[in-house]
C-alpha cells in the first residue's frame, strides 16, 4: 500500500465507491482536480452536496423531482392518456431520450426473489391504483422494464394485476439493436427477433 | 436535451468534466448516489471540498505532502542517493509500488513545443542546483519519463544539463511489457527490447 497524504486518500477511496470506477480511474480524477484550479473541486464539493437538496420523490410517478407533482406529471403539454413503467429514474432519461411524450412510473427496481424485492417493496400498488382511479383517462400503460428475467417477471406479475382495468396493456419490442450486427446477436434476440418480424 | 431537475443535472455537468467520465457515466454515478443514503454524497462532497486542504507543493521534490519537506524526501529510511525523475506526481505512486525506496523529482510534466510548454515551465533548474548541490550525496538520476517523443526528449535535455555533475544517469528499460504478447508488441518497442537484450 503506497502511503498517499491523508486528503489525497480521502477523495481517491470516495471516488472508487462509485459504480465504474475503479482505484486507478478514481487517483487519476484525484489527481486531476489536484492539478487543477481549487474551484474545479469546490464545484464537485458543492453539486455533490446539494445533490439531495429541494429534491423530492413525486408522489405520483415516484421519479425525482423539484416540484410536487414532478415537472413530467404537472406538465400540461403531456399526453396524459399513457404510462410508461419503468424500473429506475434513469431509465426515464432513456426514454425521454427517444422524444416520448407521456408519462411515467417508477417502479424503484424489478421483483426478485432471489435478492429479496418482493411486489411490496416497489410502487406496484400505487401503480394499479393509479390506473384504476385513472378512470378512462388512461388508455394505456407500457411496460419498459428491463428485458431481463426479473424485467420480464416483474412485467407479467404488473400487467396480470392491471387486466380487470381494461386498458390496453404493451411492452417494448425486442428484436436486433439498431446498427447491430447479425452474427453476434445472441440466440434468445433473434429468436424474438424472428418472432416480432414485420412486414416491409 | 432531457429536462432534469437542477441539483441533478449540475452534478452530472461536474462528474462529466473529470476524465475518463462521460455524461452517460456520469449521470449513472448521480443516480447511484441519489439512491444511496445522504452521507454517501456528503462524504465525497467533503473529501472533494478538502482535496487542497493541508496540502502543500515539496520544495524539494515538488511532489503534493502534508509536510514541508514532504513526507519522502523527510523519511531518514529512504535512500537519498536516488533521485528518480518522473512527470507528474501520480507517476510517483506508480514507482512506489514497485518497491522503490530512493527520492523523487517531479517535473510537473514533460517538455513540448507543440504544446509551448519549455523546461522554464517545469522543475527542470530546479532538478539542476538539487543534483549539483546535493555534492556527492546524490549517486544516480534515473530519469522514469513517459516513454513518448515528449519524455525522452525531456530526459535527454535534463541528463545534458546534468553532465557536468558527474552522477549517474539512467533510464527506465524499454522492452515488452510483463504478461504482454510480442504478436502485439509494436516494432519500436521491439527493436528496443531487442537493441536491450540480456545474456540468459
Amino acid at each position: 500500500m503506497v502511503h498517499l497524504p491523508k486528503s489525497i486518500q480521502n477523495l481517491i477511496d470516495e471516488l472508487a465507491k462509485l459504480p465504474g470506477i475503479g482505484p486507478k480511474s478514481a487517483a487519476r480524477i484525484c489527481f486531476y482536480l489536484l492539478s487543477q484550479d481549487s474551484h474545479e473541486s469546490a464545484n464537485l464539493a458543492q453539486a455533490a452536496a446539494d445533490l439531495k437538496k429541494n429534491l423530492k420523490k413525486c408522489s405520483v410517478c415516484y421519479n425525482y423531482g423539484q416540484t410536487e407533482p414532478c415537472e413530467i406529471c404537472s406538465d400540461e403539454e403531456r399526453e396524459k392518456e399513457t404510462i410508461c413503467v419503468v424500473e429506475e429514474p434513469l431509465d426515464v432519461i432513456a426514454i425521454e431520450k427517444t422524444g416520448y411524450r407521456g408519462l411515467y412510473h417508477v417502479l424503484g427496481g424489478a421483483i426478485s426473489p432471489i435478492s429479496g424485492i418482493s411486489p411490496e417493496d416497489l410502487t406496484v400498488s400505487e401503480l394499479v391504483s393509479r390506473v384504476k382511479n385513472g378512470g378512462r383517462k388512461i388508455k394505456e400503460v407500457i411496460f419498459a422494464t428491463n428485458p431481463t428475467l426479473e424485467g420480464e417477471a416483474t412485467a407479467v406479475y404488473i400487467s396480470d394485476r392491471l387486466k380487470a382495468t381494461n386498458v390496453k396493456i404493451t411492452r417494448l419490442a425486442r428484436g436486433l439493436p439498431v446498427g447491430g450486427d447479425l452474427e453476434y446477436a445472441d440466440e434468445m434476440t433473434l429468436a424474438r427477433s424472428l418472432e416480432g418480424r414485420k412486414e416491409l
